[in-house]
């Protein structure tokens, strides 16, 4: 069974208690239970990783033994040279995704420094952007199978 | 039966037959019954557009009726305002998709002008790009129902 | 009897129909038919074009035998060198024109690349600025005779 | 009977008398004249003010009891942020207003700081200008009666 | 008896009577009476200038005689290197204040030119930034007796 | 009794021990003794936290449930996005210091991506600037109740 | 007989008859007819195509056959990156060439978009550029025979 | 006898008096003085003019009847586009002056928005900065004569 | 004896194991193996420390009592000002050091933001440029002895 | 006899002895030799020069009596204002040339500061460059006979 | 006696012979006479150098004895830090001199990277500017004596 | 016996007599003794070159056959792309050394052009830092025997 593992950035452990008029009222628990179901119907094992720390996240994609890597960089995206490395070194697929559509929000979230050494990126579907790269994902996975 | 409007921008129709060394031999024919055979399961009606031309596409964009458009502006992603003006004119749904990972290119293809007015943007997974962008609609639309 | 042109630029077909909230309900031919009324009494021949196609603009003006054009370029003020140089070519007078105050928008709105063509520039008035556009030319004609 | 201030930027108060050969030899004192005159017949009064002084201009904005500003603001455009704030306070109606087409001169005259806070621009027509915004002051204050 | 020097940049005579939705029902008056009772208790005389030009605040300035300077340069702030210049070359403390959070306005605001040549700066906190910078202003001058 | 948490940037834990001829030998543990005697006069409970890893610093204001955070983000300030969102998510009010005037040290001090988000500012006044952040912080505390 | 194309860009249909002064009484016709003439002494068919349009220029590339194309892109030189995609995907050789020295004239038309994916520049000899980018093309065509 | 006319711009009054340790014991009055007795002896008469306000500073310019302008425009020299138009305007000469060496400064000092529209630029020894320039000035007139 | 301690940076971890092909067979530990039998011979205590974490790196420099940093800050070299300040307030030597040229690869690797408070720098030997960095750290601190 | 002067930029005597495989085994004496050969039939004296040092280019440029100069600045095109003025002065016709397309390598060859002053430019047929810029020399000169 | 050293940058040996419509018919040696006569009446020693090479002007100013350099650096002034080296290790004084108004010229002529390290600068009085400087750097002598 | 050529750039023939109390008094023939000392040691030849003249260098590196080239191209590390080229046609061992740290010079000091085609960099060291580089290129040679 290929493992993907799912990597979700800083601030996003507050989805569902902070601001839930604007971010709704769903958790990451509930996210994560979300893609842990559509996963587990496609055969997929997940694992689920949160942090604020960028060295976490370095350590945690140095580690990583998947086959893919979902990943939320959140405001990361715009500024972790470290991440882009950790990424680089990488040896699976990387997807990166956000809930929101970064190029309708403030300038300084219109450059993704990690989207140049993903494979593809998602953007603005809120849930579905992660639903959307577990299939996209699957489908790098499989095209190599 | 909910209408989805594909449009493919400059260039994209020597898809197959210039550098398919690069680019592959698909064309651009087959990329269009590979996304109709997808729709027709998932009941959408299909309309497809191709142009060279910046103003046949606000033309189309500026007619249509359907409920959502997906879009790959090719380079016009990059410097096309009037389309960027007619999409935001337009009151369905919008789905930008490149078949490759834009931010991975030259650095005046990493900024678009158009995901601005977009929903999303799904880049890098080449022709299923824009079967996750026929998806990522569905689910759009799904949810106003 | 002096002609005199009006041009609109990309998007402007859309007038009264898309986004009637924001843009008001008239259309453009309302306005074609108010400026066509007013230049009646004054005393000059009108001819209306309207294309979303950069090069549609240019073909029309490098054919214009008009004594003046009032053009508004909408989004083909801030990138249009073709249209710039289609312009500087013509031989009689050019009054630029928006309906909006261009300055009061976006900064990728405040820069025009024609105006710097033209005669005057005349802007965020609405139809106003069409009809004080005409009044404009009408003095330049004035001016020469 | 409505009131409307014409505000003269520095520099102005040269006009006719310093490098008649480019500005001709009409003085302000003329244009005011002229002003004043097609006013008359529309029904509004006047009220003329000139200064080389920032401040001056910035206290006059902010005691103006007038319906409307006309303001042909001179290099101040280019670089009066108080100029811009005091505008944007008042709370009547704004017009600039430019004797030569700011746009066609050097590169540090074609941004316009005072522009984003008016209704609208009017530049080029030199005398006419100030007629122009006349007329379209005249019409912005119709059409709120 | 120390005396403390309150200097109010262009446009804020205006603070009570434009805008009041926006800038609350309190006068540049009302603002000052506050400060000089506060400043009674703490045995400092006050003195209160208001202008809209530069030139009167660079002359007020070198001809100060204060143990400090508490000024709100207004827009001033982020144009003016005389005023920058006058500051330095007082002898006293000085001490920025604005009423609003000049970082969470626009961009053009984000910069100060005159902060580089003061001993602090205190801004966002409305009628309390002057409260809080007359305090700081008494603990600089105590912080030398 | 209303709880206002102060948190400490990186390097701020070296204050006293290291460099103590440029910064005195205040330690921070000095600073802190200092703001929770005048905040037990106030009638605020106090909590403190330094850290010099971002993330640690971001789990501590996701996780706060004071009325206010008094933050010095030290030069987290200049690069932190992550930091600026999670001060947005957080309800209470934010009051940045600094020890230093950030504007009268190298330029990659002056732009604070923080200051955006927070309520208001105060820098120069060294160990003051802390001390008059609490009065600010009191008094939007009192503002609200 | 090896067949090479000439494409000629925006406004210069109008050599000739527009600024006769500025550009000389040479139509793009006589231009056209010298090339040919010369071509047909060297052996080669040639084929001539003028648009206004970026949309009808990257058709023609598209679809072209030819060993060789000279294109003098006129203004899309410094804007299209839509014919920049397009002459990329052309397998033959290119030569951009200009009639004057772009070098020499405003500071946008110092950089050329299509350039960097043409085999050689020619420019600033007028007709003769034309006449010059022939035999280069020859000379590149001879090379690989 | 042909008239000089000496202007002094913004903090220059406070030569002499503020930071004598820096900008000498010799006050504005000296300075003048000593320009004054060196005039006498070349058959010159000198007018002098100090003022911080750029109004007063472009009211005299205006008025101005002198053969030659000697300005030491201070900090205006780097942002006062309105002294730069008067001084364009001004049909004497006009010989831009500065105590000390604008460019061994900071950055901001280094361009200079006047000197564009003078005859001449003497920086860096300062008195003898104004007593040359006196010199420049005879030279350029005697020139004409 | 005097210590020495070398400091790793982001992914360093990973050498030897990622990327094997690019970055050769050697692991972080075989690094240090090499660098501790040197310094052996030189008579220095060597400590060792890697970390992906900016917090743990600003943590441990601020602890250090060593009389030379011999720090490879990889990725923070170009992003870190918390690094930046840390090692500034570190009161030994500090020798920066990388494997690779950074200013032969891409261009946002061509700054270092911490080389500004290193005594030195060295890079592009790989290995050999940590041993170089030992010899040259010795020869500073016999240089204070 | 016309003269015709070609002058070599530095580290062209390199040619065809450093870097073979990428230059090509001609050297600069071959190159010479193909043009003086052309020359000789054309009707024209040739003279050649190459220098690595800028002054003895300028030198040579300053003492030219020839008709027209044929010159390859190499890298001396993107930072040589001495040859720039040089050229500007020399009162014949200006040829630049390349051997290589200078738009299709690195960002800092795109620009060239001495096209301005030449007549034209031709770049990127190797030594067919120089021959074609024969020709181009050849046609200026015979047009002004 | 004193010695002064004047230095003449690239291309000014041209001077009277190229391009004298614009420049004049006096040589560089009719100046330097010019100079020598008046520093003879002041009991100066000139040396004068004229070089277009770079190396040769810091070769020339490494071996100065002189008491003052007077040097036209013409467009080294705007590129050459060799030669702002060279300036800043010469003990003696630097008078920098422009034939023309630097200012009024090119933009990127309006730098000087020279001035830096001059003692001050003259230009815009053509060969007066030569003059003047002899006399500055007669009072900065004299003003150490 | 391997051959190492050491380069110096301009201005550094003035160390020892010029400015010794920053530079103190060791002259260049100190150090080069210094380095052939060490070098005898290991078996090296070593040959010296100094110039102020770019195009000495480039001649100097043009005609090279030693096996390494340590430069310190001083001034020229920041402005010569003819150095660059002509180091990179060079076939052997490159290593760039600087006395001082250019980091923590003057901005303009920060780039280095020729880094970018050696094999590595050395700097801040001063005397030692060319001994570190002559280690450097011993190892470098070595790896590859």
């Amino acid at each position: 069974m290929e493992e993907i593992l799912v990597i979700h950035g800083p601030n996003l452990n507050l989805l569902g208690t902070r601001q839930p008029d604007i971010y709704g009222s769903a958790t990451l628990e509930d996210i994560n239970a979300e893609i842990e179901s559509r996963a587990a119907k496609m055969g997929f094992k997940m694992d689920f990783f949160q942090s604020n720390h960028e060295g976490q996240l370095v350590d945690k994609i140095g580690e990583a033994g998947a086959r893919a890597i979902i990943i939320n960089p959140a405001v990361f995206t715009h500024t972790s040279v470290a991440l882009r490395d950790a990424l680089e070194a990488f040896s699976g697929y990387v997807v990166e995704v956000h809930l929101s559509n970064i190029f309708a929000r403030e300038d300084f979230r219109h450059k993704s420094i990690t989207a140049a050494v993903a494979d593809g990126l998602i953007c603005g579907f809120s849930l579905q952007s992660y639903l959307l790269a577990l299939e996209a994902a699957a489908r790098l996975i499989q095209k190599t199978e």
